[in-house]
Formats: structure tokens, sequence, C-alpha cells
């Protein structure tokens, strides 16, 4: 037969050996937790029993005293739940700016054994080579790491230039490349608001991107905010018919996307929160939670560090008012039955023995954790050797400019005042809000005011496919003084910048040049701090997890204490207000984006 | 893109093309269904909505009216319940003794869209090429019809013999083969019980022929009667991993198999009725029923015809407890979810227009049925053209030995009584009992005694492979005179007698190989009367649906008026008989089978 997949072939072998131990009365487990509580998501029941482990899988989950032989290692969990482990069903490493190693070190512990990612972010600033080089990462960690790649970018291709134009294509090269399970995010909004309209052939392009996935049985993941009934049918459909969405924020929203066959990620993390809202969907209107899914998108390391990963998801889900059982469902059969995972995410025999062992239930505290059938974290510390992990040189090159000048940020006015456009940034949300504000004209500058806390925000196009520079206004950052820029910006990845005179901004822009990408800080002339993101100007590989929460702690104070600014989180705020597939005003390197209308705006309004 | 699967070329047509008509608000449905009360599987919700189709799919499922034009067929269904068409998941159109098409005639207005059909009995006969030969008419019916295939005939290699000796070298043709979808029922009794102590190279065969089959995203099916702990464990991982059973008798068991993540099908047929049992689990434990499936495994046509299909299964399961929305969630996106498929199971855009329209929710009554987006049954009656289809002569040839004599029917014992053998023949169940007798002794050949209802059963061997005749005795037929036969006999379907003497059972079997496969009756030296199975010895293509059941009904009537039978359905009963993986006591053409041992016995006790 044509088992040409050595993974398959691995596993016939293992069954089988499997079988002789549970038959054979003369072999016996490796492992036995003995007594648990365990957390049968199939059934939504917890009862007590022993889980049998052999090599990488489960044998039993019952009672297992005939399989403990004299070298099975017997661990009593009495008292303690066992679940599968959790599902992180969508996620963007970039978010973290860490490596997947570094990412699995400090999520591994909370209790989290999948993560399936969307290297959204890296494949718009590099396209294919940087995504297979994450790819070929996911082989440096032991937990269980699968990606889905964007079927098109630039997201909406003539507002915005990314690194690299990702389309059909790339399809059968990337979809065939190891550990990528589908197609990540498809910008429904964007698609049936603006792509639809003006680029109807893109449409043609996606429609068979998506079928060719479904004709391999894999995923595809869309978001559709603000979509409803026949947009977000066509979203639907444009996915090739079955698809997720994690970026709904209403109660009414998630009614509509269940009912119309949607799979409802209700996300949790660090800026956007959203699952308060959509879970209200069950606890208030009672529908069927199976496509309720949890996920974080995006969260930040130190996050990561002091809350926990999906634990603390689960833990704020039943704090809404789910039962324990069913909000550990939604990290685990849900998503495994949406992916098609039929190896993780329930207890039973011959799945992975993927376990997290719990103290308390509705604290979601993980004591240890089982990866594979092998004890991996235990008490929150990593118990297995995670070698660092260095990126080839080739995708440590993005940043493809030379530096700007302070002319290139100038925003140009007549007369002594102007009425200009303002984003206005809403705290935890990818949403934001349009407001106008009256500026005073310097010499035909429109200059920022930080008495009305309008200051300017730039986007430099960094991929040397244009040169473009776009300018707007921004207000709800509250800087007093100084700027800020970085080489992450949702989702091309341009460098954007905001500040409260072009000095600073033009100095911190071209800091972020000159380092290869990254984060820098400036006030009065001269550059507070800075931070290397090498790999696609997105991540580093420099840092640990701990290190990188550091260095942007240390970053969050300085632009807080130094430069006055109000927001928490202000670089991962900044980075989503490029983001042209979100209501209501963004910023790309085209400029000042009505998103609604899909339209370019001036600054100034005339 | 390597799209050379020309089904998924044609969809990426057409979902471009319903994108269009969702977006362009130029173009219109062709049908909209007005104001119905739609049944949303995913949300566990009725409400009034509009369904609109377009082509072969679902537009959208809300408020339609902007999709109706000047062309469009709006059909008021208001006060009429909506529901995607009933999916069964196992059923055998061999035990119907119909074709494809005839069983699509009785199904479809009923409610019925898709068939998972297992055409074990056709594989046992004749092995790939009938089994092809059935693939190849699901192209003559508009419904949904896949087949999932054996990996192994016959089940107890040793213990019986089959047509054809299917393994893993048959699996590649096989799976590759036109709506072949997975593996079918693998049977886990016989497998933990028998063949894996006996002939565990089997095993092997069979863990690479299921691990296949998961590497191409496949299903396997199982089945597990009595199978607990260890024993079920190994069934499940023997599968694949993943894996259905349809053989679930007790709630303690339906407990035990959903708690091991087997999806549990809740078998309610002409015979086999345990479905009210299984419910248990969910009605009194109040365990999760998304893995609780409904189907109906042998189905006669009378029963189609009288009582329905699956509307009259869901209908019953709401009799005992459960609401009609979770009722019919296990009859559409439950087995949709096990078996993968993305096309039909909800009512949402991009699916399949797949739907029954009820008039009755408590009594299921169907009035109307969808197929693809064509109205093509209304109040009982198919509307479309439906050709009749007729076999290959190369799968009419299975009957290849001549005809048997007395003396080879006979069963020789010592003295004047001898203790017997019998198999206790239970109504409605494949399970059996075991029972002893005593027999008068005339000529050293012991004699059935209609007195205690003690009758002569064997099994005779039909395909020239080695002429085995296997004998054993019966209890529960009650019959008084004469005999009958059938080359239905479970699952190698030799040919399987009964009677109260040999000589009206030598007739029968005779006639039975001169036709080429069907039933016969005798009585007092003469054939009362017989039916043509053709294809494989199974499935009349000579008859329609009601032919058939009015041949059955006729032929019932005379061997329960004329033989004194007091058994309903005495052919079904009769033919399950033979199945040797069912405990207790079985025949087959190697003798009387003692299936809790595997061990061939003598039908006099020595």
């Amino acid at each position: 037969m044509e088992l040409h997949n050595t993974f398959y072939l691995k596993m016939a072998v293992e069954y089988r050996k499997l079988i002789d131990v549970l038959m054979s009365s003369k072999e016996y487990a490796d492992v036995v937790l003995h007594k648990g509580e365990v957390i049968n998501v199939i059934t939504r029941e917890v009862y007590k029993a022993d889980i049998a482990i052999k090599d990488k899988y489960i044998l039993l989950v019952g009672d297992c005293r005939d399989l403990i032989g004299p070298d099975t290692l017997v661990i009593d969990v009495e008292g303690k739940y066992l679940s599968p482990g959790f599902i992180d069903s969508h996620m963007h490493f970039e978010s973290s700016m860490l490596t997947i190693t570094e990412f699995s070190r400090l999520s591994i512990p909370s209790g989290t054994t999948t993560l399936v990612a969307d290297p959204h972010e890296i494949g718009n600033a590099l396209g294919s080579i940087g995504m297979k080089a994450m790819a070929d990462e996911i082989d440096n960690v032991p937990n269980n790491v699968y990606l889905v790649v964007p079927a098109l970018t630039p997201d909406c291709p003539n507002l915005e230039t990314a690194g690299y134009d990702i389309t059909s294509k790339d399809m059968e090269d990337l979809l065939n490349y190891k550990h990528i399970i589908g197609i990540g995010e498809l910008q429904g909004f964007s698609n049936a608001k603006h792509v639809y309209r003006n680029t109807p052939e893109i449409v043609t392009d996606l429609v068979s991107s998506t079928i060719y996935a479904r004709s391999k049985g894999m995923i595809v993941d869309g978001n559709a905010p603000e979509l409803f009934g026949k947009d977000l049918a066509a979203h639907i459909i444009s996915t090739g018919g079955k698809c997720s969405c994690h970026e709904t924020t209403t109660k009414e929203e998630a009614i509509e996307k269940l009912r119309q066959g949607v799979y409802l990620f209700m996300r949790e993390g660090s800026t956007q929160r959203n699952m308060a809202e959509c879970i209200r969907a069950v606890t208030e209107e009672g529908l069927d939670s199976r496509r309720c899914i949890l996920a974080t998108d995006d969260m930040v390391s130190a996050d990561l560090q002091t809350l926990g990963h999906m634990n603390e998801i689960i833990k704020r889900t039943i704090k809404e008012g789910v039962s324990p059982v069913e909000a550990i469902q939604m990290a685990t059969i849900n998503p495994a039955t949406y992916f098609g995972f039929d190896h993780v995410g329930v207890l039973a025999p011959g799945k992975m023995a993927d376990i997290a062992i719990i103290e308390d239930l509705e604290e979601m505290t993980v004591e240890g954790v089982f990866i594979q059938g092998k004890l991996v974290a235990s008490k929150g510390e990593l118990l297995i050797d995670l070698p660092k992990y260095t990126y080839p040189e080739e995708v440590k090159k993005s940043v493809k400019r030379g530096p700007i000048t302070e002319k290139d940020l100038e925003i140009e006015a007549q007369g002594s005042t102007a009425r200009v456009r303002c984003i206005e940034l809403i705290p935890d949300q990818n949403l934001t809000g349009k407001l106008e504000e009256t500026l005073r004209i310097y010499g035909g500058i429109a200059k920022p005011d930080t008495s009305t806390d309008t200051l300017e925000i730039a986007c430099i196009e960094r991929y040397g496919r244009n040169g473009n520079i776009g300018k707007a206004f921004v207000k709800g950052f509250g800087m007093k003084e100084g700027a800020f820029a970085e080489s992450v910006a949702h989702d091309t990845h341009n460098i954007i910048v905001v500040g409260t005179n072009v000095k600073d901004m033009t100095l911190a822009v071209n800091r972020v040049i000159e380092i290869g990408g990254g984060i820098a800080i400036a006030n009065k002339g001269r550059i507070l701090s800075d931070m290397r993101l090498p790999v696609g100007g997105l991540i580093t590989d420099e840092l640990m997890g701990n290190e990188v929460s550091e260095k942007i702690a240390e970053l969050e104070r300085i632009v807080s204490k130094e430069l006055g600014c109000k927001v928490h989180a202000p670089f991962m705020h900044l980075s989503f207000l490029t983001l042209s597939t979100s209501p209501s005003w963004k910023i790309t390197d085209k400029g000042l984006i009505d998103v609604n209308n899909f339209e370019v705006l001036s600054p100034v309004v005339k």
C-alpha cells in the first residue's frame, strides 16, 4: 500500500505493539496515572479512573490495575483532575515576538500541548520562505504545533504593500509542506466589503485556493468581524464552505455565526478579549456549545509568564458561568473536531498521551503536563531540555529600505488651523473609531498637539518595493513627548510610528531600519532604547521568553514614564492601527484608510 | 494546482457563482423556502427563517427577501419544519435484498438523503468485484450514497469460508475507488476473542489496513458487542484509533463505549432494535450526545414501505424522551461530524441543499424532500425519474457448487437417544443462546423433533472452495413441517437451511443452488415457493421495492401458515444464525461454533 508517509508507517507499528500490551497479559504500561478524576470531554463527565500510557499513547482509561507491571511507573493522582492537554486554536507566534521554541517553553507548563499558529505576519513580510522557516522550527519542539498559512497577502492588495504577494500560485507548494494543515485567517470583512467589489478576480483566486485546501481535507480559518446575512454567507462560501471566525465581538454576532455554520473561536488574548461577550450565546441563550472554541490570537510573553495560557482562558470562561468540563471542551474536543485531529483533544485509547494534571478545577492550576507519554512539566517548570533555536540568515533580512527624513513625515495643510482626521484608539480592541480635531498650522505643516492628545502616526513601506509613506493623526495614546516606532504592524508589517513631533518620529523609524527590524523609542533628539527583532522584523531568536518580557516591560516603562503614554501594551496597540481589514479607520503605507469604504482619505479635511 | 478531482474543480466554479449571487444584487436564488421553522442542528434551536437555494447549494438561511428575483420559485413553508436531510450511518443494502436504486426509491421520500452502506455481504460473496459493482450503481441515484468496505473476509478466517478473502492487499485498490469512504465494520468481538489469540498475523494485517485508511483521512467503522476495558481498547486501536460501534445493546455498554471514545451508533432496524436501551445513557445519565448516532443496520423493504426510514427511527428516539432537535442531531450533524462530511448534515451557506420538510415534529411526517437543490419527493411520492438498474452478469454467478444429497445433512449419533446442542434463537437479536436437548436416534441418525421444537440447521459452502457442510440443531422457529433455505447467511453467505427433516432441507438447498442464489421453501417432498436473488445470491435486480416486500410477505406467509413457523421475519432471523462474530452459538460451513471460545463443537454431546 502507498503508506509513504513515515508518520503513519511508524504509527502502524506502534499501534500493533499497543494491542500486544492490551491483549497479551505479559506486557505492561510504561506509566499509570492512578485514581485521578478523569475529565471526559466526550461525555461531559468527571469520574474516578486510571490512565495507562505506553510509548506515546494512551492505552486505557478506566481500571488499569492489570496493566501495572514491575517496571511501570505508577503516579498517584488521587484528588487531581486529568484533562486532555489544551489546544490553542488560533494564535500568532509573532505577537509574542518569540520563536516557537520560546513560546512553547512558556506555554507547555500551563497545560497547552497543541498550538495551531497562523504565520500570517511572517508570511506578509517574507512569503513562503518565512513560513517554511517556521515550519522547520517545529521539529525542534515536543508539543504539537501546526501552521495554517495565508492564501492572500496583502489582504487589501490595492490599499497596502506587503513584503511578498501570496496567491493561489503558492498553495500547492505551501499546503504540501510539513506541519501545514490548512489556510489561515481569510479576511472576510475586506473580501466582502472591498475585494469583491474592486478586484473580483482575487475572489476567484481565493476560492480556487480554499477549494484546493478542502479537496485535501484541510481546514480554512476565516475571520468575519461585523458580517451578517448575505455578506457572511459569501464569506463562508469563499472559505470553501467551512470556516472559523475569531473576530466576533458581540453576542448577536456570535449567535449569527454559529447559526450559519461558522465555528466560533472566542478570542481572549493580551489585547483583544471577546470571550465574555461571545459566551453569552451559550450562557444566556442556551445554544449548543459544540462549535464554541477558545483561542488567544495574540499573546505577549509577559502574560504567558504571569497569567498562564489556555488554562487562564478556560478559568475566565468558567467565571462567566460555564461548567468546568464544558469550558475545557472548548479547548480540547471542540477544536480537535474542527481541525479533524483524531490524535489529540480527548483521553481515550490510541490517542496521544497529552495530559494536563489539574489541581483546582475552578482556578485551573496546572500541576503537571504529559506530552506524548512523557512528563514534560511539573509545577510550572519545564522538565525537559529544549534547545534554543536560531533562524537561518535568509529570514533575517526583511528591512530593505534606506533612512527617511523629517520632511518625509510632515503633513501639509493650508491656513492657520485645519480640521484633521484622527484614528481613535480603542483599548483592547482591533477596531478603531474615527474622530476629527482642529490643529494649528505652522509654516504649512499640521503639527501634533499634545494638549488635545492629537498625535501624528505614519506607516513606512520597508520592503524596498515602492517607498510609500502613509500619514495621519491618532488620539488615545496620551503621550506628552517623543515618539516610538516598530516593524510590527499588522498585517503587512511595514514600519509604524507614533509621535509628538516629526524629529523624534524620524529618529525612531531610522533606528528600526538600522537594526534590521524591531522597536525604537526616541525623545528630544536621541534614542532612549531599542529592541532587535531580526526574524522578519517580528521575532527575536536572540532572547528567551523571560528576557523578551523584561525587555518589553522596560520599553513600556520608558514609553509610559518618559513619553507619558497612557495605553497599556502600547506596542501591541500601535501595531494594530495598520490593520486595514478591521473597522473603522486605519493607516497603511498608502495613507489613512477608511476601512468601511476601503478608500484612502487625506489626513486633512479639505 | 493539483485539483485533478473533477468534483472539486466543478465545486470551485459553482462556489464562485454563489458568491456572485450573494454579492452582486443582480442575481437571485433559484428557490426560496419561505418562512419555515428552521431546525438548526448546530445551535440546537428552532426558529423562523427562509432558506435560499442556488444550483445544488444552500445560499443563505435567514431573511432571504433580497434573494428573490423574478424567476425565483418561492415555496411557502410557513408552519412547517425544515431539517437537514437525514443520514443513515450504517446500513446494508443486502438486508433489504434491494438494489441501491430500489432502496433509494423507498427511503428518499422519508427524508433520508445520505446513506453510508457497508457492502459487507457482497464483499464476502464476491470480493472487490461485487463492491465495485455496487459503487458503480451509485452513479444511478440522486441521493448521497457512500460505501465503507470490509478490511477482512471472512471475519473468522479459520472458522468459516467466504467467497473471497479480503486482506490488506485489496485496500489500496478498494479505498481509491469511487464513492468508497473508508473501512466497514471491523469485528471487534472476534478480533479480541479469537483472531488475536489464534491468528495474530491477521491483526497485524488489519492494523496496516486501518492505519492506511486513517492516513487518507478515511473512517473505520467498528463493532464491539460486549467488549469492555482492555478488549475494547485493543479493538479501538485496531481500528486505527477512531471507530463507531453499532452493536451496543445495554446502557452500561453504551456508557463504556462513549467514554472510551467510540461513536455510538444506536441501531434500530427491522430485527435488531437497540436504540431504546442505548439512549438511556443520555436520557438517564445526561451524557453529552454529540457522539450518539442513529443507524438502521438491516432494514427489510416492507418496513421501509410501511414505517418509513430514518424519520421513523428519529420519532422513536423522541418517544424515548429526547427533544426533537437533539434526536434530529443524531441523524444529521452527529454522523456528518463523524464521517467528516462538510457538505451535508447542517443547513448553512455552501452546504448541499438536502432538506426534509417536516409537517409534524413529534410524528416526523415528512412532506417534501430536496436533494441537491431539487424537490425530489412530495407527500411520500418520488417526483423524479429513477431508472431501474441492472447488474452486470459477472456478479450474478456466485453459487458455484453442485446439488447436495440427503445423506450430506444427516447428523450421526449412537445409542437410542442423544443429548444434542441447540442454538437458541432470540427474537430481534443477533445474539443467540445455547441449549441442550435430548433426541431419539433412528438408525444412527439424530432426527429433529417438532414436539420439543428441536429442528435441524445446516450451512452449505457455496463458492466451490471446499464443499463444507456444517450441521447442528436449533430451537425457536417452532416449525411443524418442511424446511426453508437461503443464500443470505451472515457474514459469509453460504447456504443456510432449517428444517424438520433432511428430505425437505435437501430439496430447499438444491433449489437455491439451481436458481443461482435466493430463497426456497420445501414441504412434503416438493418446493412450495422460491425467490431469485441473482446479485451475489443476496440482491434482486429483477424486482422493485414493493414487489420484493410482497414476495417476502408471501414467502413468510407460507413459512408461517404451511410450516407453522412462529418467528416473524424468519428469513432475516435465519440469516443471522451463521454470524460467527456475535455470541453465543452459531453455525457456519465448518460446523457449530461456540463464539465465546471460537471452537467448533459437535452437534451431539459426546
